[in-house]
Formats: structure tokens, C-alpha cells, sequence
């Protein structure tokens, strides 16, 4: 058989213009003489859809994108699409739902039974799991269809769920293991997603065929990467990271393990990076960046995520000095500015933060400086960078990292500024790893940005270890607090000062208002801040 | 039997502190000879817990308090207590849990069946359904336990799940329903709580006692109203609204129908709101309110709101006008301040701002004024607040209604900064609404404020009917699609003007970036902005 898999960019909510992509696939397929296309999970909605799914009337625009695709297949070409479908009976108002759809109709379906609702996914809000199972006939063939999660339910110690939907359907008579997916990319995902196709292709003795959806949904990033297994746990086919497009695989004639190119972890991450900026930019018609340089580490990284992603045309740094600036700040960013090839702006903030001062003069005298005038400059930055993003229509990126977002070391409506958070989801320490990886051919990033002292530059030589402890220490105590779920108790046993793990728990636990009302943060970490991590406002720490 | 229902105000995680409460209100009820105590739903760590359930290590915590409790009951003496238990085998790692105590040990538990996964709730995320279903017994009754959405699954054209326990429960034997609940209040709740408890009343002919957990959980806010309901469906026992404390009702001999103070949602609503920042400001440590006053309406009732929730003496009002300023706006706040007795500052923005365009003035000159520089005097008066609010320890509250929400109508990191929003869940009709009721004996707001035509004031003559329908309008197109999830093609054939709708629609699609970096909204209605509605960032509404 001869099989098709589409590694596919939707635009969440608009079916009808998935819908045309997908008949365009359709063609090639159908030109290639093709006997089934694969498309990912949810195609025609794309994932997630979320509240969309409040919308019922929703249901005759699938349902009319679903007929349209229906009459583009023959006797000879099939596809598998994804779609929600309305559930009529008890339980959630929706399923997902696979279709096979050949010789001008629907010629089966299934439905996902196991709904990923932890971390970023919420599928029990919407979907009503399905109940039956068995595997869709086509060409003599015997499809075992799992949609995402269906097939990971492979948790030995404490099984996620109460169904193994690949044995039910391997009972049946299952010739192709195929898992239609939404999958997110995350560091370490490529290998995990491998390891569980491995799995189930070794115990049924079967194929396993993954597509992926690819693309940036805001903080949500798809990687594609999708493959074919053979029964022996070999790749046979290796579709590219984060490239949409048709792939093909003949079921007679490519059974043979092919070699992989070395996939390098932080290339991939970079690349997911410019993707999710790229992605966003493109799918909500922005066309220019705009970001605040400042000297430092996190900024200089996020203008070359920028001008990769967007063109150094489309990306403009904009540097504002205080009087606390340092020179080499403000050299750093114009070298910085020129070796990317980037505009640059200058907008010196010192005369508006004075007439600011001398506003607040009754509230500000007579007491040294601190937060109140740091926190000024900081949110005069952002009110600058806002009018040039009203101004120009460009959009500004937030350089927060994921180090400063966890323990509150930012500015809300300052540094804090930004319609998406590049580096949310990577502790400084991942920051440095990744700016020095750029640079490993052509330093790009001045080397003195990667070297100096981190420093918020809000007054006199501050640097950012006059209040938190050491980066690699930092990030450490928090990759366990904050990503891992360990108690403060155990993350001291397994050796780490008790008053260093106590005050970086209680900074955490003091921001969580502040993380609130953050921009939307591309995420690349198994936990990222945002919908995966849902802390009250008002609470408690409990002691444990 | 002689029962005590105990409306009880947890904080969210502090179960050492839970716990010390929930030991003092057993003193009380052993002082007055209960045969049981009954406490709401999770009253442990708080409803809702959040992923504060990441941590497994909370587990040990829960139990030793649970241990200390029973310590406190004797052969006379048991209590119902809700708490997280851990579920070893598969599926999610929590149960939502009823223990019941006595006799020093467990006597019995029963776990949630029916998990909320919808709206702000999301409880399949954490909580694996409970499978058995027994009555528990105690001094020879039988105790059908239920677990707040237990008894919800009364919907008869599509029911939301497939069992129905309190039938299974009934089957067994069962002489009390008892309904351990954190159930949040909004607008008509009362009325639906009370219809589904005579439901089952009814059809079971048994008492249903309902015990609510009372309190502001930032936005998600608990108005108690618990009640014991007779066989008949009539109310025998209605705990007040919004009070912490303890209530008894003895079996044998209060089963008269007794009569209900006439209830007036308004004033619920208003006690709501109050609720809501008064619990915020003590549960997180905070004393005082700051907040801008415009001379608009919006402003004038949260300060009346914050007022009445704080003690005037912690509300401090900033006039912050500009050169577009009316002098009745400022002399409507000066009298506002006056009537409410709050300190009001003056901080007028025409000096920074205008330094502000001095520095920005290559960007700004050679055109006409737009929503750069109407945006840059919100964002200029936002940084202001936030500075009195880091210089003071003020709290600064916001006073965004749902309709500006809703269709963006408000500046990101200006007049949309706060820690809290008080408006953000009711119609800008609704605040016109609850102000007059607000003035029905004394005119607290002056007459003036609620007269005059809504403006931003951020250009000369500006008027809110300059960019937006007519609030009435506007109000009841939103309500059809916000809330009731109808699409646009609903709304036009239910009588509204096409154009008029769809320019609604365009703008509530095109402003989900800002309330994704909103202040969390206290919620009063069905469907509150944050996470009860749930809209991706990147996203074509879909044509329908």
C-alpha cells in the first residue's frame, strides 16, 4: 500500500481554509497514485481548538468540509483525516474523531478513547471518549487508527488509563499501527515519542506509522519529525523537523532501516523557537518586530531568534538608556544591531522617568531609592516600546527568561511588556548554552554580552546575584521545584542548602500574580509557566 | 440526628491551617452535643487546589491531618471532611474525597464520582472518578454521600455523564442526602442549587443537606447559602450568604418548612463583589486599595465596592487628569472621594506625557494624533499607580468592565493594569445597574457620574459611542456570543442588525491577547473571561 503522510500546518478555527489545504493535498496524492493519506489529529480544526468547541454550530462547518474531502477520494485513493464530531448522547458534546473517507464517502471512523487532560491539554472539557474499538478496513487491509494518547498509555507502574486500545484492536486483526497526532515538541520529545512507537511496533510485530501536525500555535510548538516504523523498531521513513508537506512510504517496498541523520537537541530547540515566532507573525498577519536591547544575554538572543525567524529587515532593537546604563550596554547592543543587520533605535529614557520623578516628588523625597524607582524605569521602557508598537503596528517580543519569570525578577508592565515571551520556557542557564551554540561558527552574539555580569542596569552597579543566588544553582533548585513537582523537603535531600531552597520556593510561590498576566510563552520544557502549570493566586504553600 | 453543616472559608493549600479551623469547629459542635459535623467538599487544602496536586509529597500533610481529626471524634462524635486521597492504582493520581471519621479512626470515605471538567473547572486533570458507590453508616443511618457535582447529572435531554449515584446510593438503603459542595456563586446559582436539591428531595423523598464552601479564591468566589431541604423539597435550614460559621439542624425535630427572607440578587451580587476583595486583600496579606478615578462610572463603583469591602480608611482614589480631562470629571471625583470618605491623591499626567512625545517626537510628528497617543496617557496614568502602588504596598485594583473586555476597548499595561478586577465580569449595563441600586436610599455615587455620557477622555470629546454600539446593544450581542456560545448567524436571526454583529464578533476575536495578560476577574456570571473561556491566541473564528 501506498501511503501518504501530510505533516500539516492548520490555522486553529479555520475550516474552511484547512479544508482547501487539505484538498490540495489531496491532488498531489492522488497525482503520486497514492492508496491512503494520513493527516494529523484534529486537521480540519487544528489543535487545540479549545473553546472554539463551545461554539455547536461549528458542527455543519465540519461536517460540510468532511463531504467536500469525501467526494475528492475515489475507489482507489483513501484518506484519513482528523475532525470533531458531536456526540449525541451523554457525556461531552464532542469527539474526536478519526475519518476514513474513500470512494466519495464516509467509509468509517473512530474515535479517540484516551483524552490527554494534564499539562497544556484539556481534552475532558470537550471530548467524550470513545468506547468502541476496531480497527477500519481499507484495500484489504486492516488499519489499527489510535489518535495521539491512544497509544501512550504505556506507563508501567501506574498506567495513565484503564484501556490498552492497540491490544483490543491487535485481537482484531491489525495489519498498520497508524497514530494521527498533535504531538508538541519539547526538549527531550523526539526520543520519548521513539521509544513508544519502538514499543508497540516490537509487541504487535507491526508498522507503526505517526503523523504529526507541525507549526506554531502562539506558545504551543509542533515539530512534526513524523516517521514510519517497521516491525523490527526501525525508521523506514524520517519526515523533517518542522516542515509541512506530503511524505511517502510504500508499504511493499520500504521496510528497510535508512540512516538517520544525527539530530542535534539544541539545533532542534532553536528552530522551534524561530518556528513559534515565525508561526505567529505569519498566522496573525504581523509582519515586524520590535524589542528593547539592553545589553544583555536574554535580549541579544531574542534578536536573533527575530532575525532568523522574521528577516533582519522585519526586526527592530530599540535601546533605552538610563543613566545607570553602561557604556558597554549600549556598544554591545549597536554592535549587537550591526553584525544582525537589524534597525536600530534610541530612545534615552532619562528626561520622562525625571518628569515622572518630579510628578511623584511628594511621594518619592525624603527616603533613599528602591523598587518603586527601579520598577519606574523599567515600566517606562515598556510604555516607549508600547508607542512604537502602536505607532508602526510592529509587535514587541518579551526577553523574559524562565529563571527571572519563576522567581519574579521582572517588572510587571516593564520588562514584563510583550505580546509573546520568546525564552519563558528556558532557565538563564539554558539561555547561555543556547546563545554560545550560535555562536559556535561566526560569533553573532558579541562575546562580551555572553561574558559580562547579568545585570538589570535599574541602579548603581546592580547585578542580578546581589539578589539571587548563582544561575547554575538557581535553575537547578527550580528545574526540581517547579518542572519536577518535588517539595521543597526533597529537593534539600537531595542536597541543596535549606535556606537557599526555602527563599528561591518562596519567590516562586510570591510571583505567581505577576506570571498571571504574562505574555503567552513559546513553550520547549516539559512544564512550562502558563496553562501547564496552574497555581492559585491566593493560597498557601503547603508545608511538607 | 443532630448535624452540624459548617460553611467554612478555607485559604487554598495552608492545610496546617485548615486543619486548626476545622479542630476549633469541632470543639464547638462536641460543646453542643452533634451527632455529626459536616464540612464541605475538599475543605482540607481549599477548593480549587490546583495543580498545587503536582506535589505529591502534600499527601503525607493531608493524611496527618486527617489523623489529628479523627483523634477529635469519639463514639458520639463523627465529622465528614473532604481531603485529596492518592489513587495507587491506574489513572490519575488523586481521588476528591468524603472521609468519614469517628470513633478516633476512618470509619468510611467515599469518593467523587462526577468530576467537573468545563467552564473554570478542571477536575478530570488531577482526580480519577470514584467507581464505588455505598452509603456510609453512622448511629444506624445511612449517609448517601455525594461530592458537588455528584448530584448535577440532571440535565434529561443530554445528561454530562452516565451514571447517576445518588440512584445507586438509593437502592442500597439511604435516609439522608448530604451534598459536601464548593460551589461558586454566580448570577441565578441560588435558584438552580435550590431546583436540583428538590429534584432529588423529591424523587428520593429524603432530607438533602447541602454544605457549601463560602469565600473569595481571587476570582472564583463561594457564597455559601448552604441549606437542609425536607422530603417535600421545602427549606428547613438556610445557612446565610457569604458567612463563615456553624449551623445545626437536628433531624427528629426541625423538619417544619421555615420562611426565607426575601432574596435580592442584586444586593447578592454587590456582597459578592465585596466578598471578593475583602478575602483577596486578608487571605494574601494586603491592606490597602489604590485605584484611578476617572469621573466615570466604572472607577466610581469600584470604589464604592472597595470602600464598603476594605473600610474607607484603605482605599485611596487617584485623580490622574490630562489636558483632555473634563472639569466634571474632576469634580466628580473630588465629590466621590468626598461621600465615600477615601483619601484621594492628584497626580496629573499632562507634564510626563508630554515629555514622553518630547522623546518620542520623531516618531510622532508629521501626523495626526491616533491610538498611540490616546494609549500612551492610559499607560502613563498606569505607571503612575503602579508606582504609588510599589512605593506604599498598595493594592492596585482595576476597574475594566466585561464589555470594554470584551471588545478591547482598553489599553494593555495601562488602564487594564491591576491586581484584581472587580468589573470584569459584568456588562457595562450591569454596572449602570448595580450603581443605581447601590444609590437607592443615599446617592453615594453622585448623579452626575451616572448621567453623563461614558468617554475615555483620551482625545477632545471623546465619547465611548464614537467606536461602539450603544451599550444595550453591544451588551445583549455579547451576552448571545460570550456567554451563551451562539454563533454570529444565531445572533443576526434572533433580531440584531448583520453588520452590527459582525463588527462585535471581529472585535471580541481580535482582543484575546489582551485578556490573556488581564487581571484575574472576580466572576459573577455563567461565563467569566479567564479560564472559563479558554480561546486560542492564533486562531481564524470559524465560519459558520
Amino acid at each position: 500500500m501506498k501511503i501518504g503522510l501530510v505533516q500539516f500546518n492548520p490555522l486553529v478555527g479555520d475550516i474552511a481554509g484547512n479544508c482547501r489545504k487539505i484538498l490540495d493535498f489531496m491532488q498531489r496524492g492522488k497525482a503520486q497514485h497514492l492508496d491512503l493519506m494520513v493527516f494529523p489529529e484534529l486537521c480540519l480544526t487544528g489543535y487545540p481548538p479549545e473553546d472554539l468547541l463551545h461554539y455547536p454550530a461549528m458542527y455543519d462547518s465540519v461536517q460540510s468540509a468532511l463531504v467536500q474531502i469525501a467526494l475528492e477520494t475515489d475507489a482507489d485513493f483513501a484518506v484519513l483525516v482528523g475532525a470533531p464530531s458531536l456526540n449525541f448522547d451523554a457525556g461531552k458534546p464532542w469527539f474526536n474523531t478519526a475519518w476514513l473517507l474513500a470512494e466519495g464517502q464516509i467509509m468509517g471512523h473512530q474515535h479517540k478513547t484516551l483524552l490527554p487532560t494534564y499539562d497544556v491539554f484539556d481534552e475532558d472539557r470537550h471530548f467524550e471518549p470513545g468506547v468502541e474499538r476496531a480497527p477500519l478496513f481499507w484495500k484489504g487491509k486492516a488499519l489499527g487508527i489510535a489518535i495521539c494518547e491512544d497509544t501512550w498509555n504505556i506507563e508501567p507502574e501506574q498506567p495513565r488509563y484503564h484501556r490498552d486500545v492497540l491490544t483490543e484492536m491487535h485481537a482484531m486483526g491489525m495489519d498498520f499501527i497508524i497514530n494521527m497526532t498533535a504531538s508538541p515538541y519539547h526538549q527531550g520529545q523526539r526520543k520519548t515519542r521513539m521509544d513508544m512507537a519502538r514499543f508497540h511496533a516490537l509487541r504487535f510485530q507491526r508498522p507503526f506509522i505517526y503523523v504529526n501536525q507541525v507549526g506554531g500555535h502562539t506558545g504551543l510548538l509542533f515539530d512534526g519529525q513524523s516517521f514510519v516504523m517497521n516491525p523490527r523498531g526501525e525508521i523506514v521513513l524520517q519526515l523533517p523537523f518542522g516542515e509541512e508537506g506530503l511524505w511517502i512510504w510504500d508499504s511493499e517496498s520500504s521496510s528497510s532501516p535508512i540512516s538517520i541523520q544525527e539530530y542535534n537537541e539544541t539545533e532542534a530547540l532553536y528552530k522551534t523557537l524561530c518556528m513559534g515566532v515565525s508561526d505567529y507573525f505569519s498566522k496573525n498577519g504581523f509582519k515586524t518586530a520590535v524589542l528593547g536591547l539592553s545589553g544583555g544575554i536574554d535580549s541579544a538572543l531574542v534578536a536573533c531568534i527575530a532575525a532568523d525567524a522574521l528577516g533582519p529587515e522585519h526586526v527592530v532593537g530599540v535601546m533605552l538608556p538610563s543613566k545607570y546604563s553602561s557604556d558597554h550596554s549600549i556598544q554591545d547592543s549597536k554592535e549587537l544591531a550591526k553584525r544582525l543587520d537589524i534597525l536600530l533605535e534610541m530612545l534615552p529614557i532619562a528626561d520622562p522617568v525625571n518628569s515622572v520623578e518630579q510628578s511623584l516628588k511628594p511621594h518619592l523625597q525624603n527616603r533613599a531609592a528602591d523598587v518603586t524607582e527601579e520598577n519606574l524605569q523599567s515600566r517606562m521602557r515598556g510604555l516607549l516600546l508600547m508607542a512604537l508598537s502602536n505607532r508602526y503596528g510592529w509587535i514587541l517580543l518579551n526577553t523574559t527568561n524562565k529563571s527571572e519569570a519563576a522567581v519574579g525578577y521582572g517588572t510587571l508592565y516593564g520588562d514584563m511588556c510583550g505580546a509573546l515571551s520568546i525564552l519563558g520556557d528556558l532557565w538563564k542557564t539554558e539561555v547561555y548554552a543556547l546563545a554560545r551554540w550560535l555562536n559556535r561558527e561566526v560569533e553573532r552574539i558579541p562575546e562580551s554580552i555572553l561574558t559580562k555580569a547579568p545585570s538589570a542596569e535599574l541602579r548603581p552597579d546592580q547585578k542580578d546575584s546581589d539578589s539571587l543566588p548563582d544561575y547554575a544553582l538557581l535553575d537547578a533548585v527550580l528545574q526540581q521545584f517547579v518542572v519536577e513537582g518535588k517539595s521543597p523537603q526533597e529537593i534539600i535531600e537531595s542536597g541543596f542548602d535549606a535556606t537557599v531552597v526555602e527563599r528561591i520556593v518562596l519567590l516562586v510561590n510570591r510571583s505567581e500574580f505577576k506570571r498571571h498576566q504574562m505574555a503567552p510563552v513559546l513553550r520547549v520544557s516539559q512544564r512550562a509557566f502558563g496553562s501547564g502549570r496552574r497555581i492559585p493566586l491566593t493560597f498557601k504553600f503547603p508545608e511538607f
